[in-house]
């Protein structure tokens, strides 16, 4: 399996450019596929035939069936992980100027291997260790007594295409407290932290969700560019009627209501559609994705190898946010959007959002596919959950569309200022994982 | 089955009181228990064994396995329902003064049969039943094209110990339109209706959850009586220091994180502990509860009668907040309390709050059995949801406790004011039914 190592971005330069490629070379990780009988301590369960781990611990692979609102139903392997997972950033001010403590961690299933992380990135099985003496480097300011000062805290879903309601805790923490160096971490300046957004596969899906629920440390500066005028009107003001928050939260309890749609767990053993073969689990369409295993081989870490399952989709998925200045105010288009695994049914989600080819086109899917570069405001490669997902890209899009798209939208979509979904966000389970990716690549627009 | 109707209370007069009576005598549901064979329209799934109606819709029975964080493994029935249902209070100023459109409805599982009940009360297969033209009355308020102003509407989540999930909109509304009369509806004044909460079995359920999250319309008055004042100043001040928002949340999220129990549905069939007889399933340990299964008759309604299963506990629950003065505000002693059925692990609950003799015991039991005159602020019965529960009764507390308990407090509990546990409850899924049906009740304390 060749690694497709990113060229080094013109932009990863400086300090973090020379920790970021040593880095890089310090720390690869050799991924082979392997059957499922080679996997080290994962196996079928007697019993439904889940794809489990030999301690009941990290995750499983089930089934999951999903009754569409027509009558159709659809089976499909899900990624069920119930534990609630810490994705923390610790920020401090160097200098007077605000840092985040970035964490250079290699997943096997990155595309380039090393990605840029949050301080901590740790699931509950980790969390908890550290209460008999091993814990996860950094933890103490985001679970001790006095910890730092919290800022943001809030569980948010993650991917309800391949995720059984799946849900992390995102924290960023202001800390004056001294912090000891690591080879692994490195204090990036926000603002370059922001600029780094427009590099493809350089900061992973878990910093790019904490992003998107943080606050702001700077506000946008002013700007000749009345599209970034807008913008930085967006993430300031107070909206203009379109998106009063109750308004919001009864639109999307209409939605949630009117919503047919509904999905349930089932043994693995059971689902319709998808062939197992030694080495991979397959949609028989071939439009969705796999379940295949890997063999992973690190140099210089203190476990050398082990083995796991990874979800591999088939195909890039698509989220694009279509914009557009209301009353002087850029305004982002958010759908209402079930997903089978998503906690309540349904969160707000980016305008076109796609997993496969196949799926049933939506009505703004030709406006998202502009090349215009007078449209076209952010266009980059970022990578899904390395440690569940091999391969997982999703090309992330902000499209200009002007007065195109009027003010009155279909009754699932809804115009939103940054400042209300940001809001929404910091609630949890309002917007889902590609919508606060995308949220984060917005700081990237100044 | 006698239906022990209650008393009518002294409190319960004037227009509202002859109304009151005379739908009281004008709707008696006749409630028969029957054998699960007897059941029209419900049978026993041929597969996995859960009790289901034949339409597939309504309501199920089904099982629940919990795995405690000891190792423990406890099974039971539950009651899935997994649709969306609407509660709404509509509300109208008369001659200036606001008032609340109530419903007289008999249920079969209530304390006196007819109980108040909102505007509202519909699950999801009446509330989509109006597109074939067969609409709940007043429904249009709440759903329409416009409807009236929205003050609240969130999604909350009904007994974790009894339900799957289940969760309902809970939605108060504000009109000036015109609104038909219909002799099972009453224009309630907001201050009469405060005061009926001090009267047992009279407000159901379904109307203390949406009063415990809805606004008031005239905030508490000056007061001679020191705890009065402190009230409302709880209602009214933001806190001191002891309940940030953020704090709250990073609180419950710990309390979340650590939370090491959790349950999943299993088929009715596959239950241990519980044994089912012709006419009931009961837990053999004779503490929690019995499903059983009865035969309604009504006279003057449109359907003549019908049969269901219902859940029917074998104690009175209790719930009981108890508060204390802190910097001259009120605050209530609020715990981070897991239940199995809840939609996420855990909710913000009453300091004491107990559903069967035999549950653990927790720090402030004693304290909240306090008949001291001097302490208990209030102390009334009310019935759980009629539909689902027979005869299920919480007894509803308030005890002052003073200086007894102090402000630091075990880390499962948190002193909270009035006004953040309601802003809390209006976002959904943080404050339980039980604590969201005393906030109502402290309504009544002025």
């Amino acid at each position: 399996m060749e690694d497709s190592v990113p060229r080094p971005h013109p932009s990863v330069t400086g300090a973090f450019g020379r920790w970021w490629e040593e880095r890089r070379r310090a720390a690869p990780l050799t991924v082979t596929p392997v059957s499922f009988a080679d996997l080290h301590q994962w196996h079928f369960a007697p019993e439904g035939g889940d794809l489990v781990h030999s301690t009941g611990g990290f995750f499983a692979v089930a089934g999951m069936r999903r009754f569409e609102a027509d009558g159709t139903v659809l089976d499909q392997p899900v990624i069920s992980q119930p534990e609630i997972g810490m994705l923390g950033i610790l920020v401090k001010r160097l200098g007077g100027v605000p840092h985040a403590l970035m964490q250079a961690k290699a997943e096997p299933g990155n595309v380039g291997s090393v990605q840029l992380s949050p301080t901590v990135q740790a699931t509950r099985s980790n969390y908890t260790r550290v209460h008999r003496g091993h814990g996860t480097r950094h933890l103490e300011h985001f679970s001790g007594d006095p910890r730092g000062r919290v800022l943001v805290d809030s569980l948010q879903s993650e991917q309800g295409a391949w995720f059984w309601r799946k849900r992390n805790r995102n924290v960023l923490v202001e800390t004056t407290a001294e912090v000891a160096d690591h080879p692994d971490y490195h204090w990036v300046e926000l603002d370059e932290l922001r600029r780094l957004l427009r590099t493809d596969h350089l900061v992973n899906m878990d910093a790019r969700s904490v992003l998107g629920t943080a606050p702001l440390f700077r506000p946008p500066p002013d700007s000749d560019d009345p599209f970034v005028r807008a913008l930085a009107r967006s993430y300031a003001e107070a909206p203009a009627g379109h998106d009063d928050e109750q308004e919001v939260r009864t639109w999307l309890n209409d939605a949630k209501s009117r919503c047919a749609s509904h999905a349930r767990l089932l043994p693995l053993s059971g689902i319709d559609g998808w062939t197992r073969t030694d080495g991979e689990i397959g949609d028989d369409d071939g439009t969705a994705f796999r379940i295949i295993a890997v063999r992973v081989t690190a140099t210089g870490r203190e476990v050398p190898g082990w083995s796991q399952p990874l979800l591999a989709p088939r195909s890039e998925s698509v989220a694009t946010f279509l914009v557009r200045e209301i009353d002087g105010i850029l305004h982002l288009l958010v759908q209402a959007r079930a997903e089978p695994g998503l906690h309540d049914l349904l969160e707000l989600a980016p305008t076109v959002h796609r997993h496969y080819p196949g799926e049933a086109p939506g009505p703004f899917d030709a406006l998202s596919e502009s090349q215009d570069p007078a449209r076209v405001r952010y266009d980059a490669r970022h990578s899904e959950e390395g440690g569940r997902f091999h391969r997982a890209i999703t090309r992330h899009r902000v499209i200009d569309v002007g007065a195109e798209v009027p003010v009155d939208v279909p009754e699932s979509y809804r115009w939103l200022t940054v400042r209300r979904l940001r809001t929404l966000a910091r609630q949890g389970y309002y917007v889902n994982v590609e919508a606060r990716s995308l949220l984060a690549c917005l700081h990237s627009l100044w």
